[in-house]
């Protein structure tokens, strides 16, 4: 039947490495870091832990230590071990399939600042009924749309156009969600042992998904922007590709000026590099600074992914991809790989919402604005320590800790209620970075905020306790959108 | 930026080889033989042909043959010499994303039976709007569901506990489409080097699946059904996998009985293998035999998939599996690297299909019957030498030729304008066994049923005048539905 992943002890050692947390026996520690990186999706269910043998060597831990901290983990149901397959992660059957793995609260009680993703915006109701009166003319084709439907790729095209980007409507392949854009482009693009320059904090998914297919991510680091511009020469001759979140960078909200969008694009493009640009935030404009013009525009070889999820809703799987025309046969054979098209009813209400100007609806910016506002103040209310970006747009707010303690954290957070999804997901190649870090997302309605903030506050508390380490409910697997 | 994908000399003799295309220079007949190839996605663009030389010994023909035939395809728009790449097939710019490119007719005259798969029927538009009242509690959520709306997962579980299949919803995975859950099962559980039983015939996405993920195919022979007995003992031991339409299979339509079910399942249960049971048609009853209990009741482990995409309309993307409860994080898991979910609104339709008994609606029934009977009447009249399946479900029939020319039918009815797929598009490791037959889906209506057939029988009467050969549009790629 399903056969488990190897992890090697290496990478587990590099994983568990970043996880400071405090005090009590050594083989309980352990056993806690490695719970903590199942809970957040790092190992995965399925995964196949290395020997205890080997993960002693790669720790400088005894082998004792190593051997009692898997028992641990056995004891609490964590993993199991199967003859001839060592010792494998099993997120408990009770949590499988449930909205708990999904990293979201557990409890009727309980919160969670874990995806950046809200409920639909007032008035998308109105826009499914409105999208609904082209529905007949759809209903009269066997509604398979490989590329994607008519009316919404020329809509898109003439988007693009206006942004500066002249676009013919077959440059234009309608996706399930930019996940699956992104997924489908590295089928395409990637090739197992490729280099890839990607932001060093970014999307944890994408990274996820360019590991699987065997490319090597090559970071920039994080300086006064995600896009460092010595780093990106030095990086752009050794990469076929790049991976550019250039609007509300995603987690940290950062905006690329004009002038470096010129640079980079001019640095890469001369290197011969392929660049992926992900516009998925581009249009969650909550106020303040103005969105450049689209990167693409100064690489018009760029291959440009965007989304309706998050300016409109994310239960509307539309993503897509802008491509160079002589790509687009080949995506088209791959997605047919996967899901044969995009849901039609999705496509026309994606279509109607860009004709009637609601992509992202003036009523949502307010609101997010309103989130936004409220998550600062109480986190500067309660945690002054803290700081805090304050983003123009995108779905959340990245708070730098003045510890190295963010795993810690969002265990003792768990505990409150709340949970988190802890800074080092967020960092592809070196974790440990992301322990200063919190994304939190907008996804709590003001009146919300202040309970989630108490939360987080007393978790915090606890860390100055020793407290941190009691062992949380090992039941939270990975959604962050 | 994209690499051709290489094709191996030995392969692409395999594949042409089953194309016995008449008269005219050898070069001329090589070049319309990878041509048709291509036409319906055996070979796909962005494939690199191997070197004229070693084509030549794969094949016995001459070097000057070869070359002259890769120069056709130049000439004619259908490969590209690329510096340090070979020659490389791309389907023709004008082409690419539009309609031709998927097996539909390139003009507005022209007809297909190519996709398997029906405008939506009558009544659906007032599915949609009973759906929608539902929406509010939906759009009150951020609408990412990785393993599916709960309504809807709670629904499927009580049929299949209906049909002898106790189910908790939480060994329900909703997907986009059968193609996605097949796609991700794949993905989970096959590893390369992997035999996997399937039919010797059956549905190509399938396969191109299955081949992508490197796993060997071992075909059950085409005996009195799909599903040979003797062959099926004799091929168990050797298989880690296998994938089973019992219900409707496509292309035949055949129905596995009773009886057999049990003597497959015991086989493959006792063998230690993984089935994975393609309920896809299972709901496309349309008169006649009643459909037997479902397969997975004689072998619980067995995997299941289902889909509304045939009983209601393509147009939904979804689908869904049935799985051993360990195996559903997993499954969400390697979904998460690829679309986050499925559409809301498609899941709320199907739900509520399921509680109003619509999945398939009687009145589809009725008519999926006529079009069946005018097809048969049809080409019984003009092809009195066919013979043809007479389905008690599912979306096609299913035509034995007298003689083994389905490719050479294919480019002959292309040029009076109705586009097929070649019968060898069905058979993965023994194409030349396809040449003496043809899917004929039921797409058309009654009324154009008529002239589809008149097509289709100026088409055979051309082989007999040997005009078969003149070159086709090479803008057909592929969509089989």
């Amino acid at each position: 039947m399903e056969r488990p992943t190897p992890l090697s002890a290496h990478r587990l050692a590099v994983i568990i490495d970043s996880w400071d947390t405090g005090s009590g026996p050594a083989y309980r520690r352990l056993a806690d870091r490695i719970r903590a990186a199942v809970m957040d999706g790092r190992i995965p269910t399925g995964t196949r832990l290395p020997s205890e043998r080997t993960l002693a060597e790669a720790t400088g831990l005894s082998r004792t230590t190593t051997a009692r901290a898997y028992e641990t983990l056995r004891e609490t149901g964590l993993a199991r071990t199967r003859h001839g397959s060592g010792t494998v992660v099993e997120v408990p059957l009770g949590a499988a399939g449930s909205t708990s793995m999904l990293g979201r609260p557990a409890g009727e009680d309980g919160l969670a600042l874990t995806a950046a993703a809200t409920e639909a915006p007032e008035g998308f109701a109105r826009l499914v009924e409105h999208a609904l009166r082209s529905l007949p003319a759809v209903l009269a084709t066997d509604g398979y749309l490989p590329d994607g439907l008519p009316f919404l790729r020329e809509r898109l095209a003439a988007r693009f156009a206006a942004q500066g980007l002249p676009t013919d409507p077959e440059q234009i392949v309608v996706t399930t969600g930019a996940q699956s854009a992104l997924s489908l482009l590295i089928a395409v693009l990637v090739r197992p042992g490729d280099r890839v320059m990607v932001e060093s904090c970014g999307y944890p998914h994408a990274f996820d998904m360019l590991t699987r297919a065997g490319a090597r991510l090559v970071p920039l680091p994080l300086g006064e922007t995600p896009w460092p511009l010595d780093d990106v020469a030095r990086i752009a001759p050794a990469v076929q590709t790049a991976l550019i979140v250039a609007d509300h960078h995603n987690p940290t909200g950062a905006l690329m000026s004009s002038q470096d969008r010129r640079a980079v694009a001019r640095t890469l493009s001369n290197a011969g590099v392929t660049t992926i640009v992900d516009e998925t935030l581009r249009d969650v404009s909550i106020g303040g600074a103005p969105v450049p013009e689209p990167y693409a525009v100064h690489d018009p070889r760029a291959i440009v992914i965007g989304s309706a999820a998050k300016s409109l809703w994310g239960g509307l799987r539309i993503g897509w991809i802008r491509a160079p025309r002589s790509l687009v046969p080949r995506l088209v054979q791959e997605r047919m790989l996967r899901d044969l098209g995009t849901a039609a009813l999705d496509q026309l209400v994606v279509a109607t919402a860009l004709e009637r100007g609601e992509i992202m609806p003036e009523g949502r910016a307010a609101d997010l604005r309103r989130r936004r506002d409220a998550l600062i103040a109480a986190v500067e209310d309660r945690l002054p320590d803290w700081r805090l970006s304050r983003p123009d747009g995108g779905l959340s707010v990245w708070a730098t800790l003045p510890e190295a303690v963010s795993s810690a954290l969002s265990i003792a957070a768990q505990e409150e209620g709340l949970t988190l999804t802890p800074g080092p997901r967020f960092f592809p190649t070196h974790p440990a970075l992301g322990e200063r870090h919190l994304r939190l997302p907008l996804v709590l309605p003001p009146e919300r905020v202040e309970e989630a903030v108490s939360r987080l506050a007393r978790a915090w508390a606890r860390l100055g306790s020793g407290h941190a380490l009691a062992p949380g409910d090992p039941d939270a697997v990975d959604l962050i959108a």
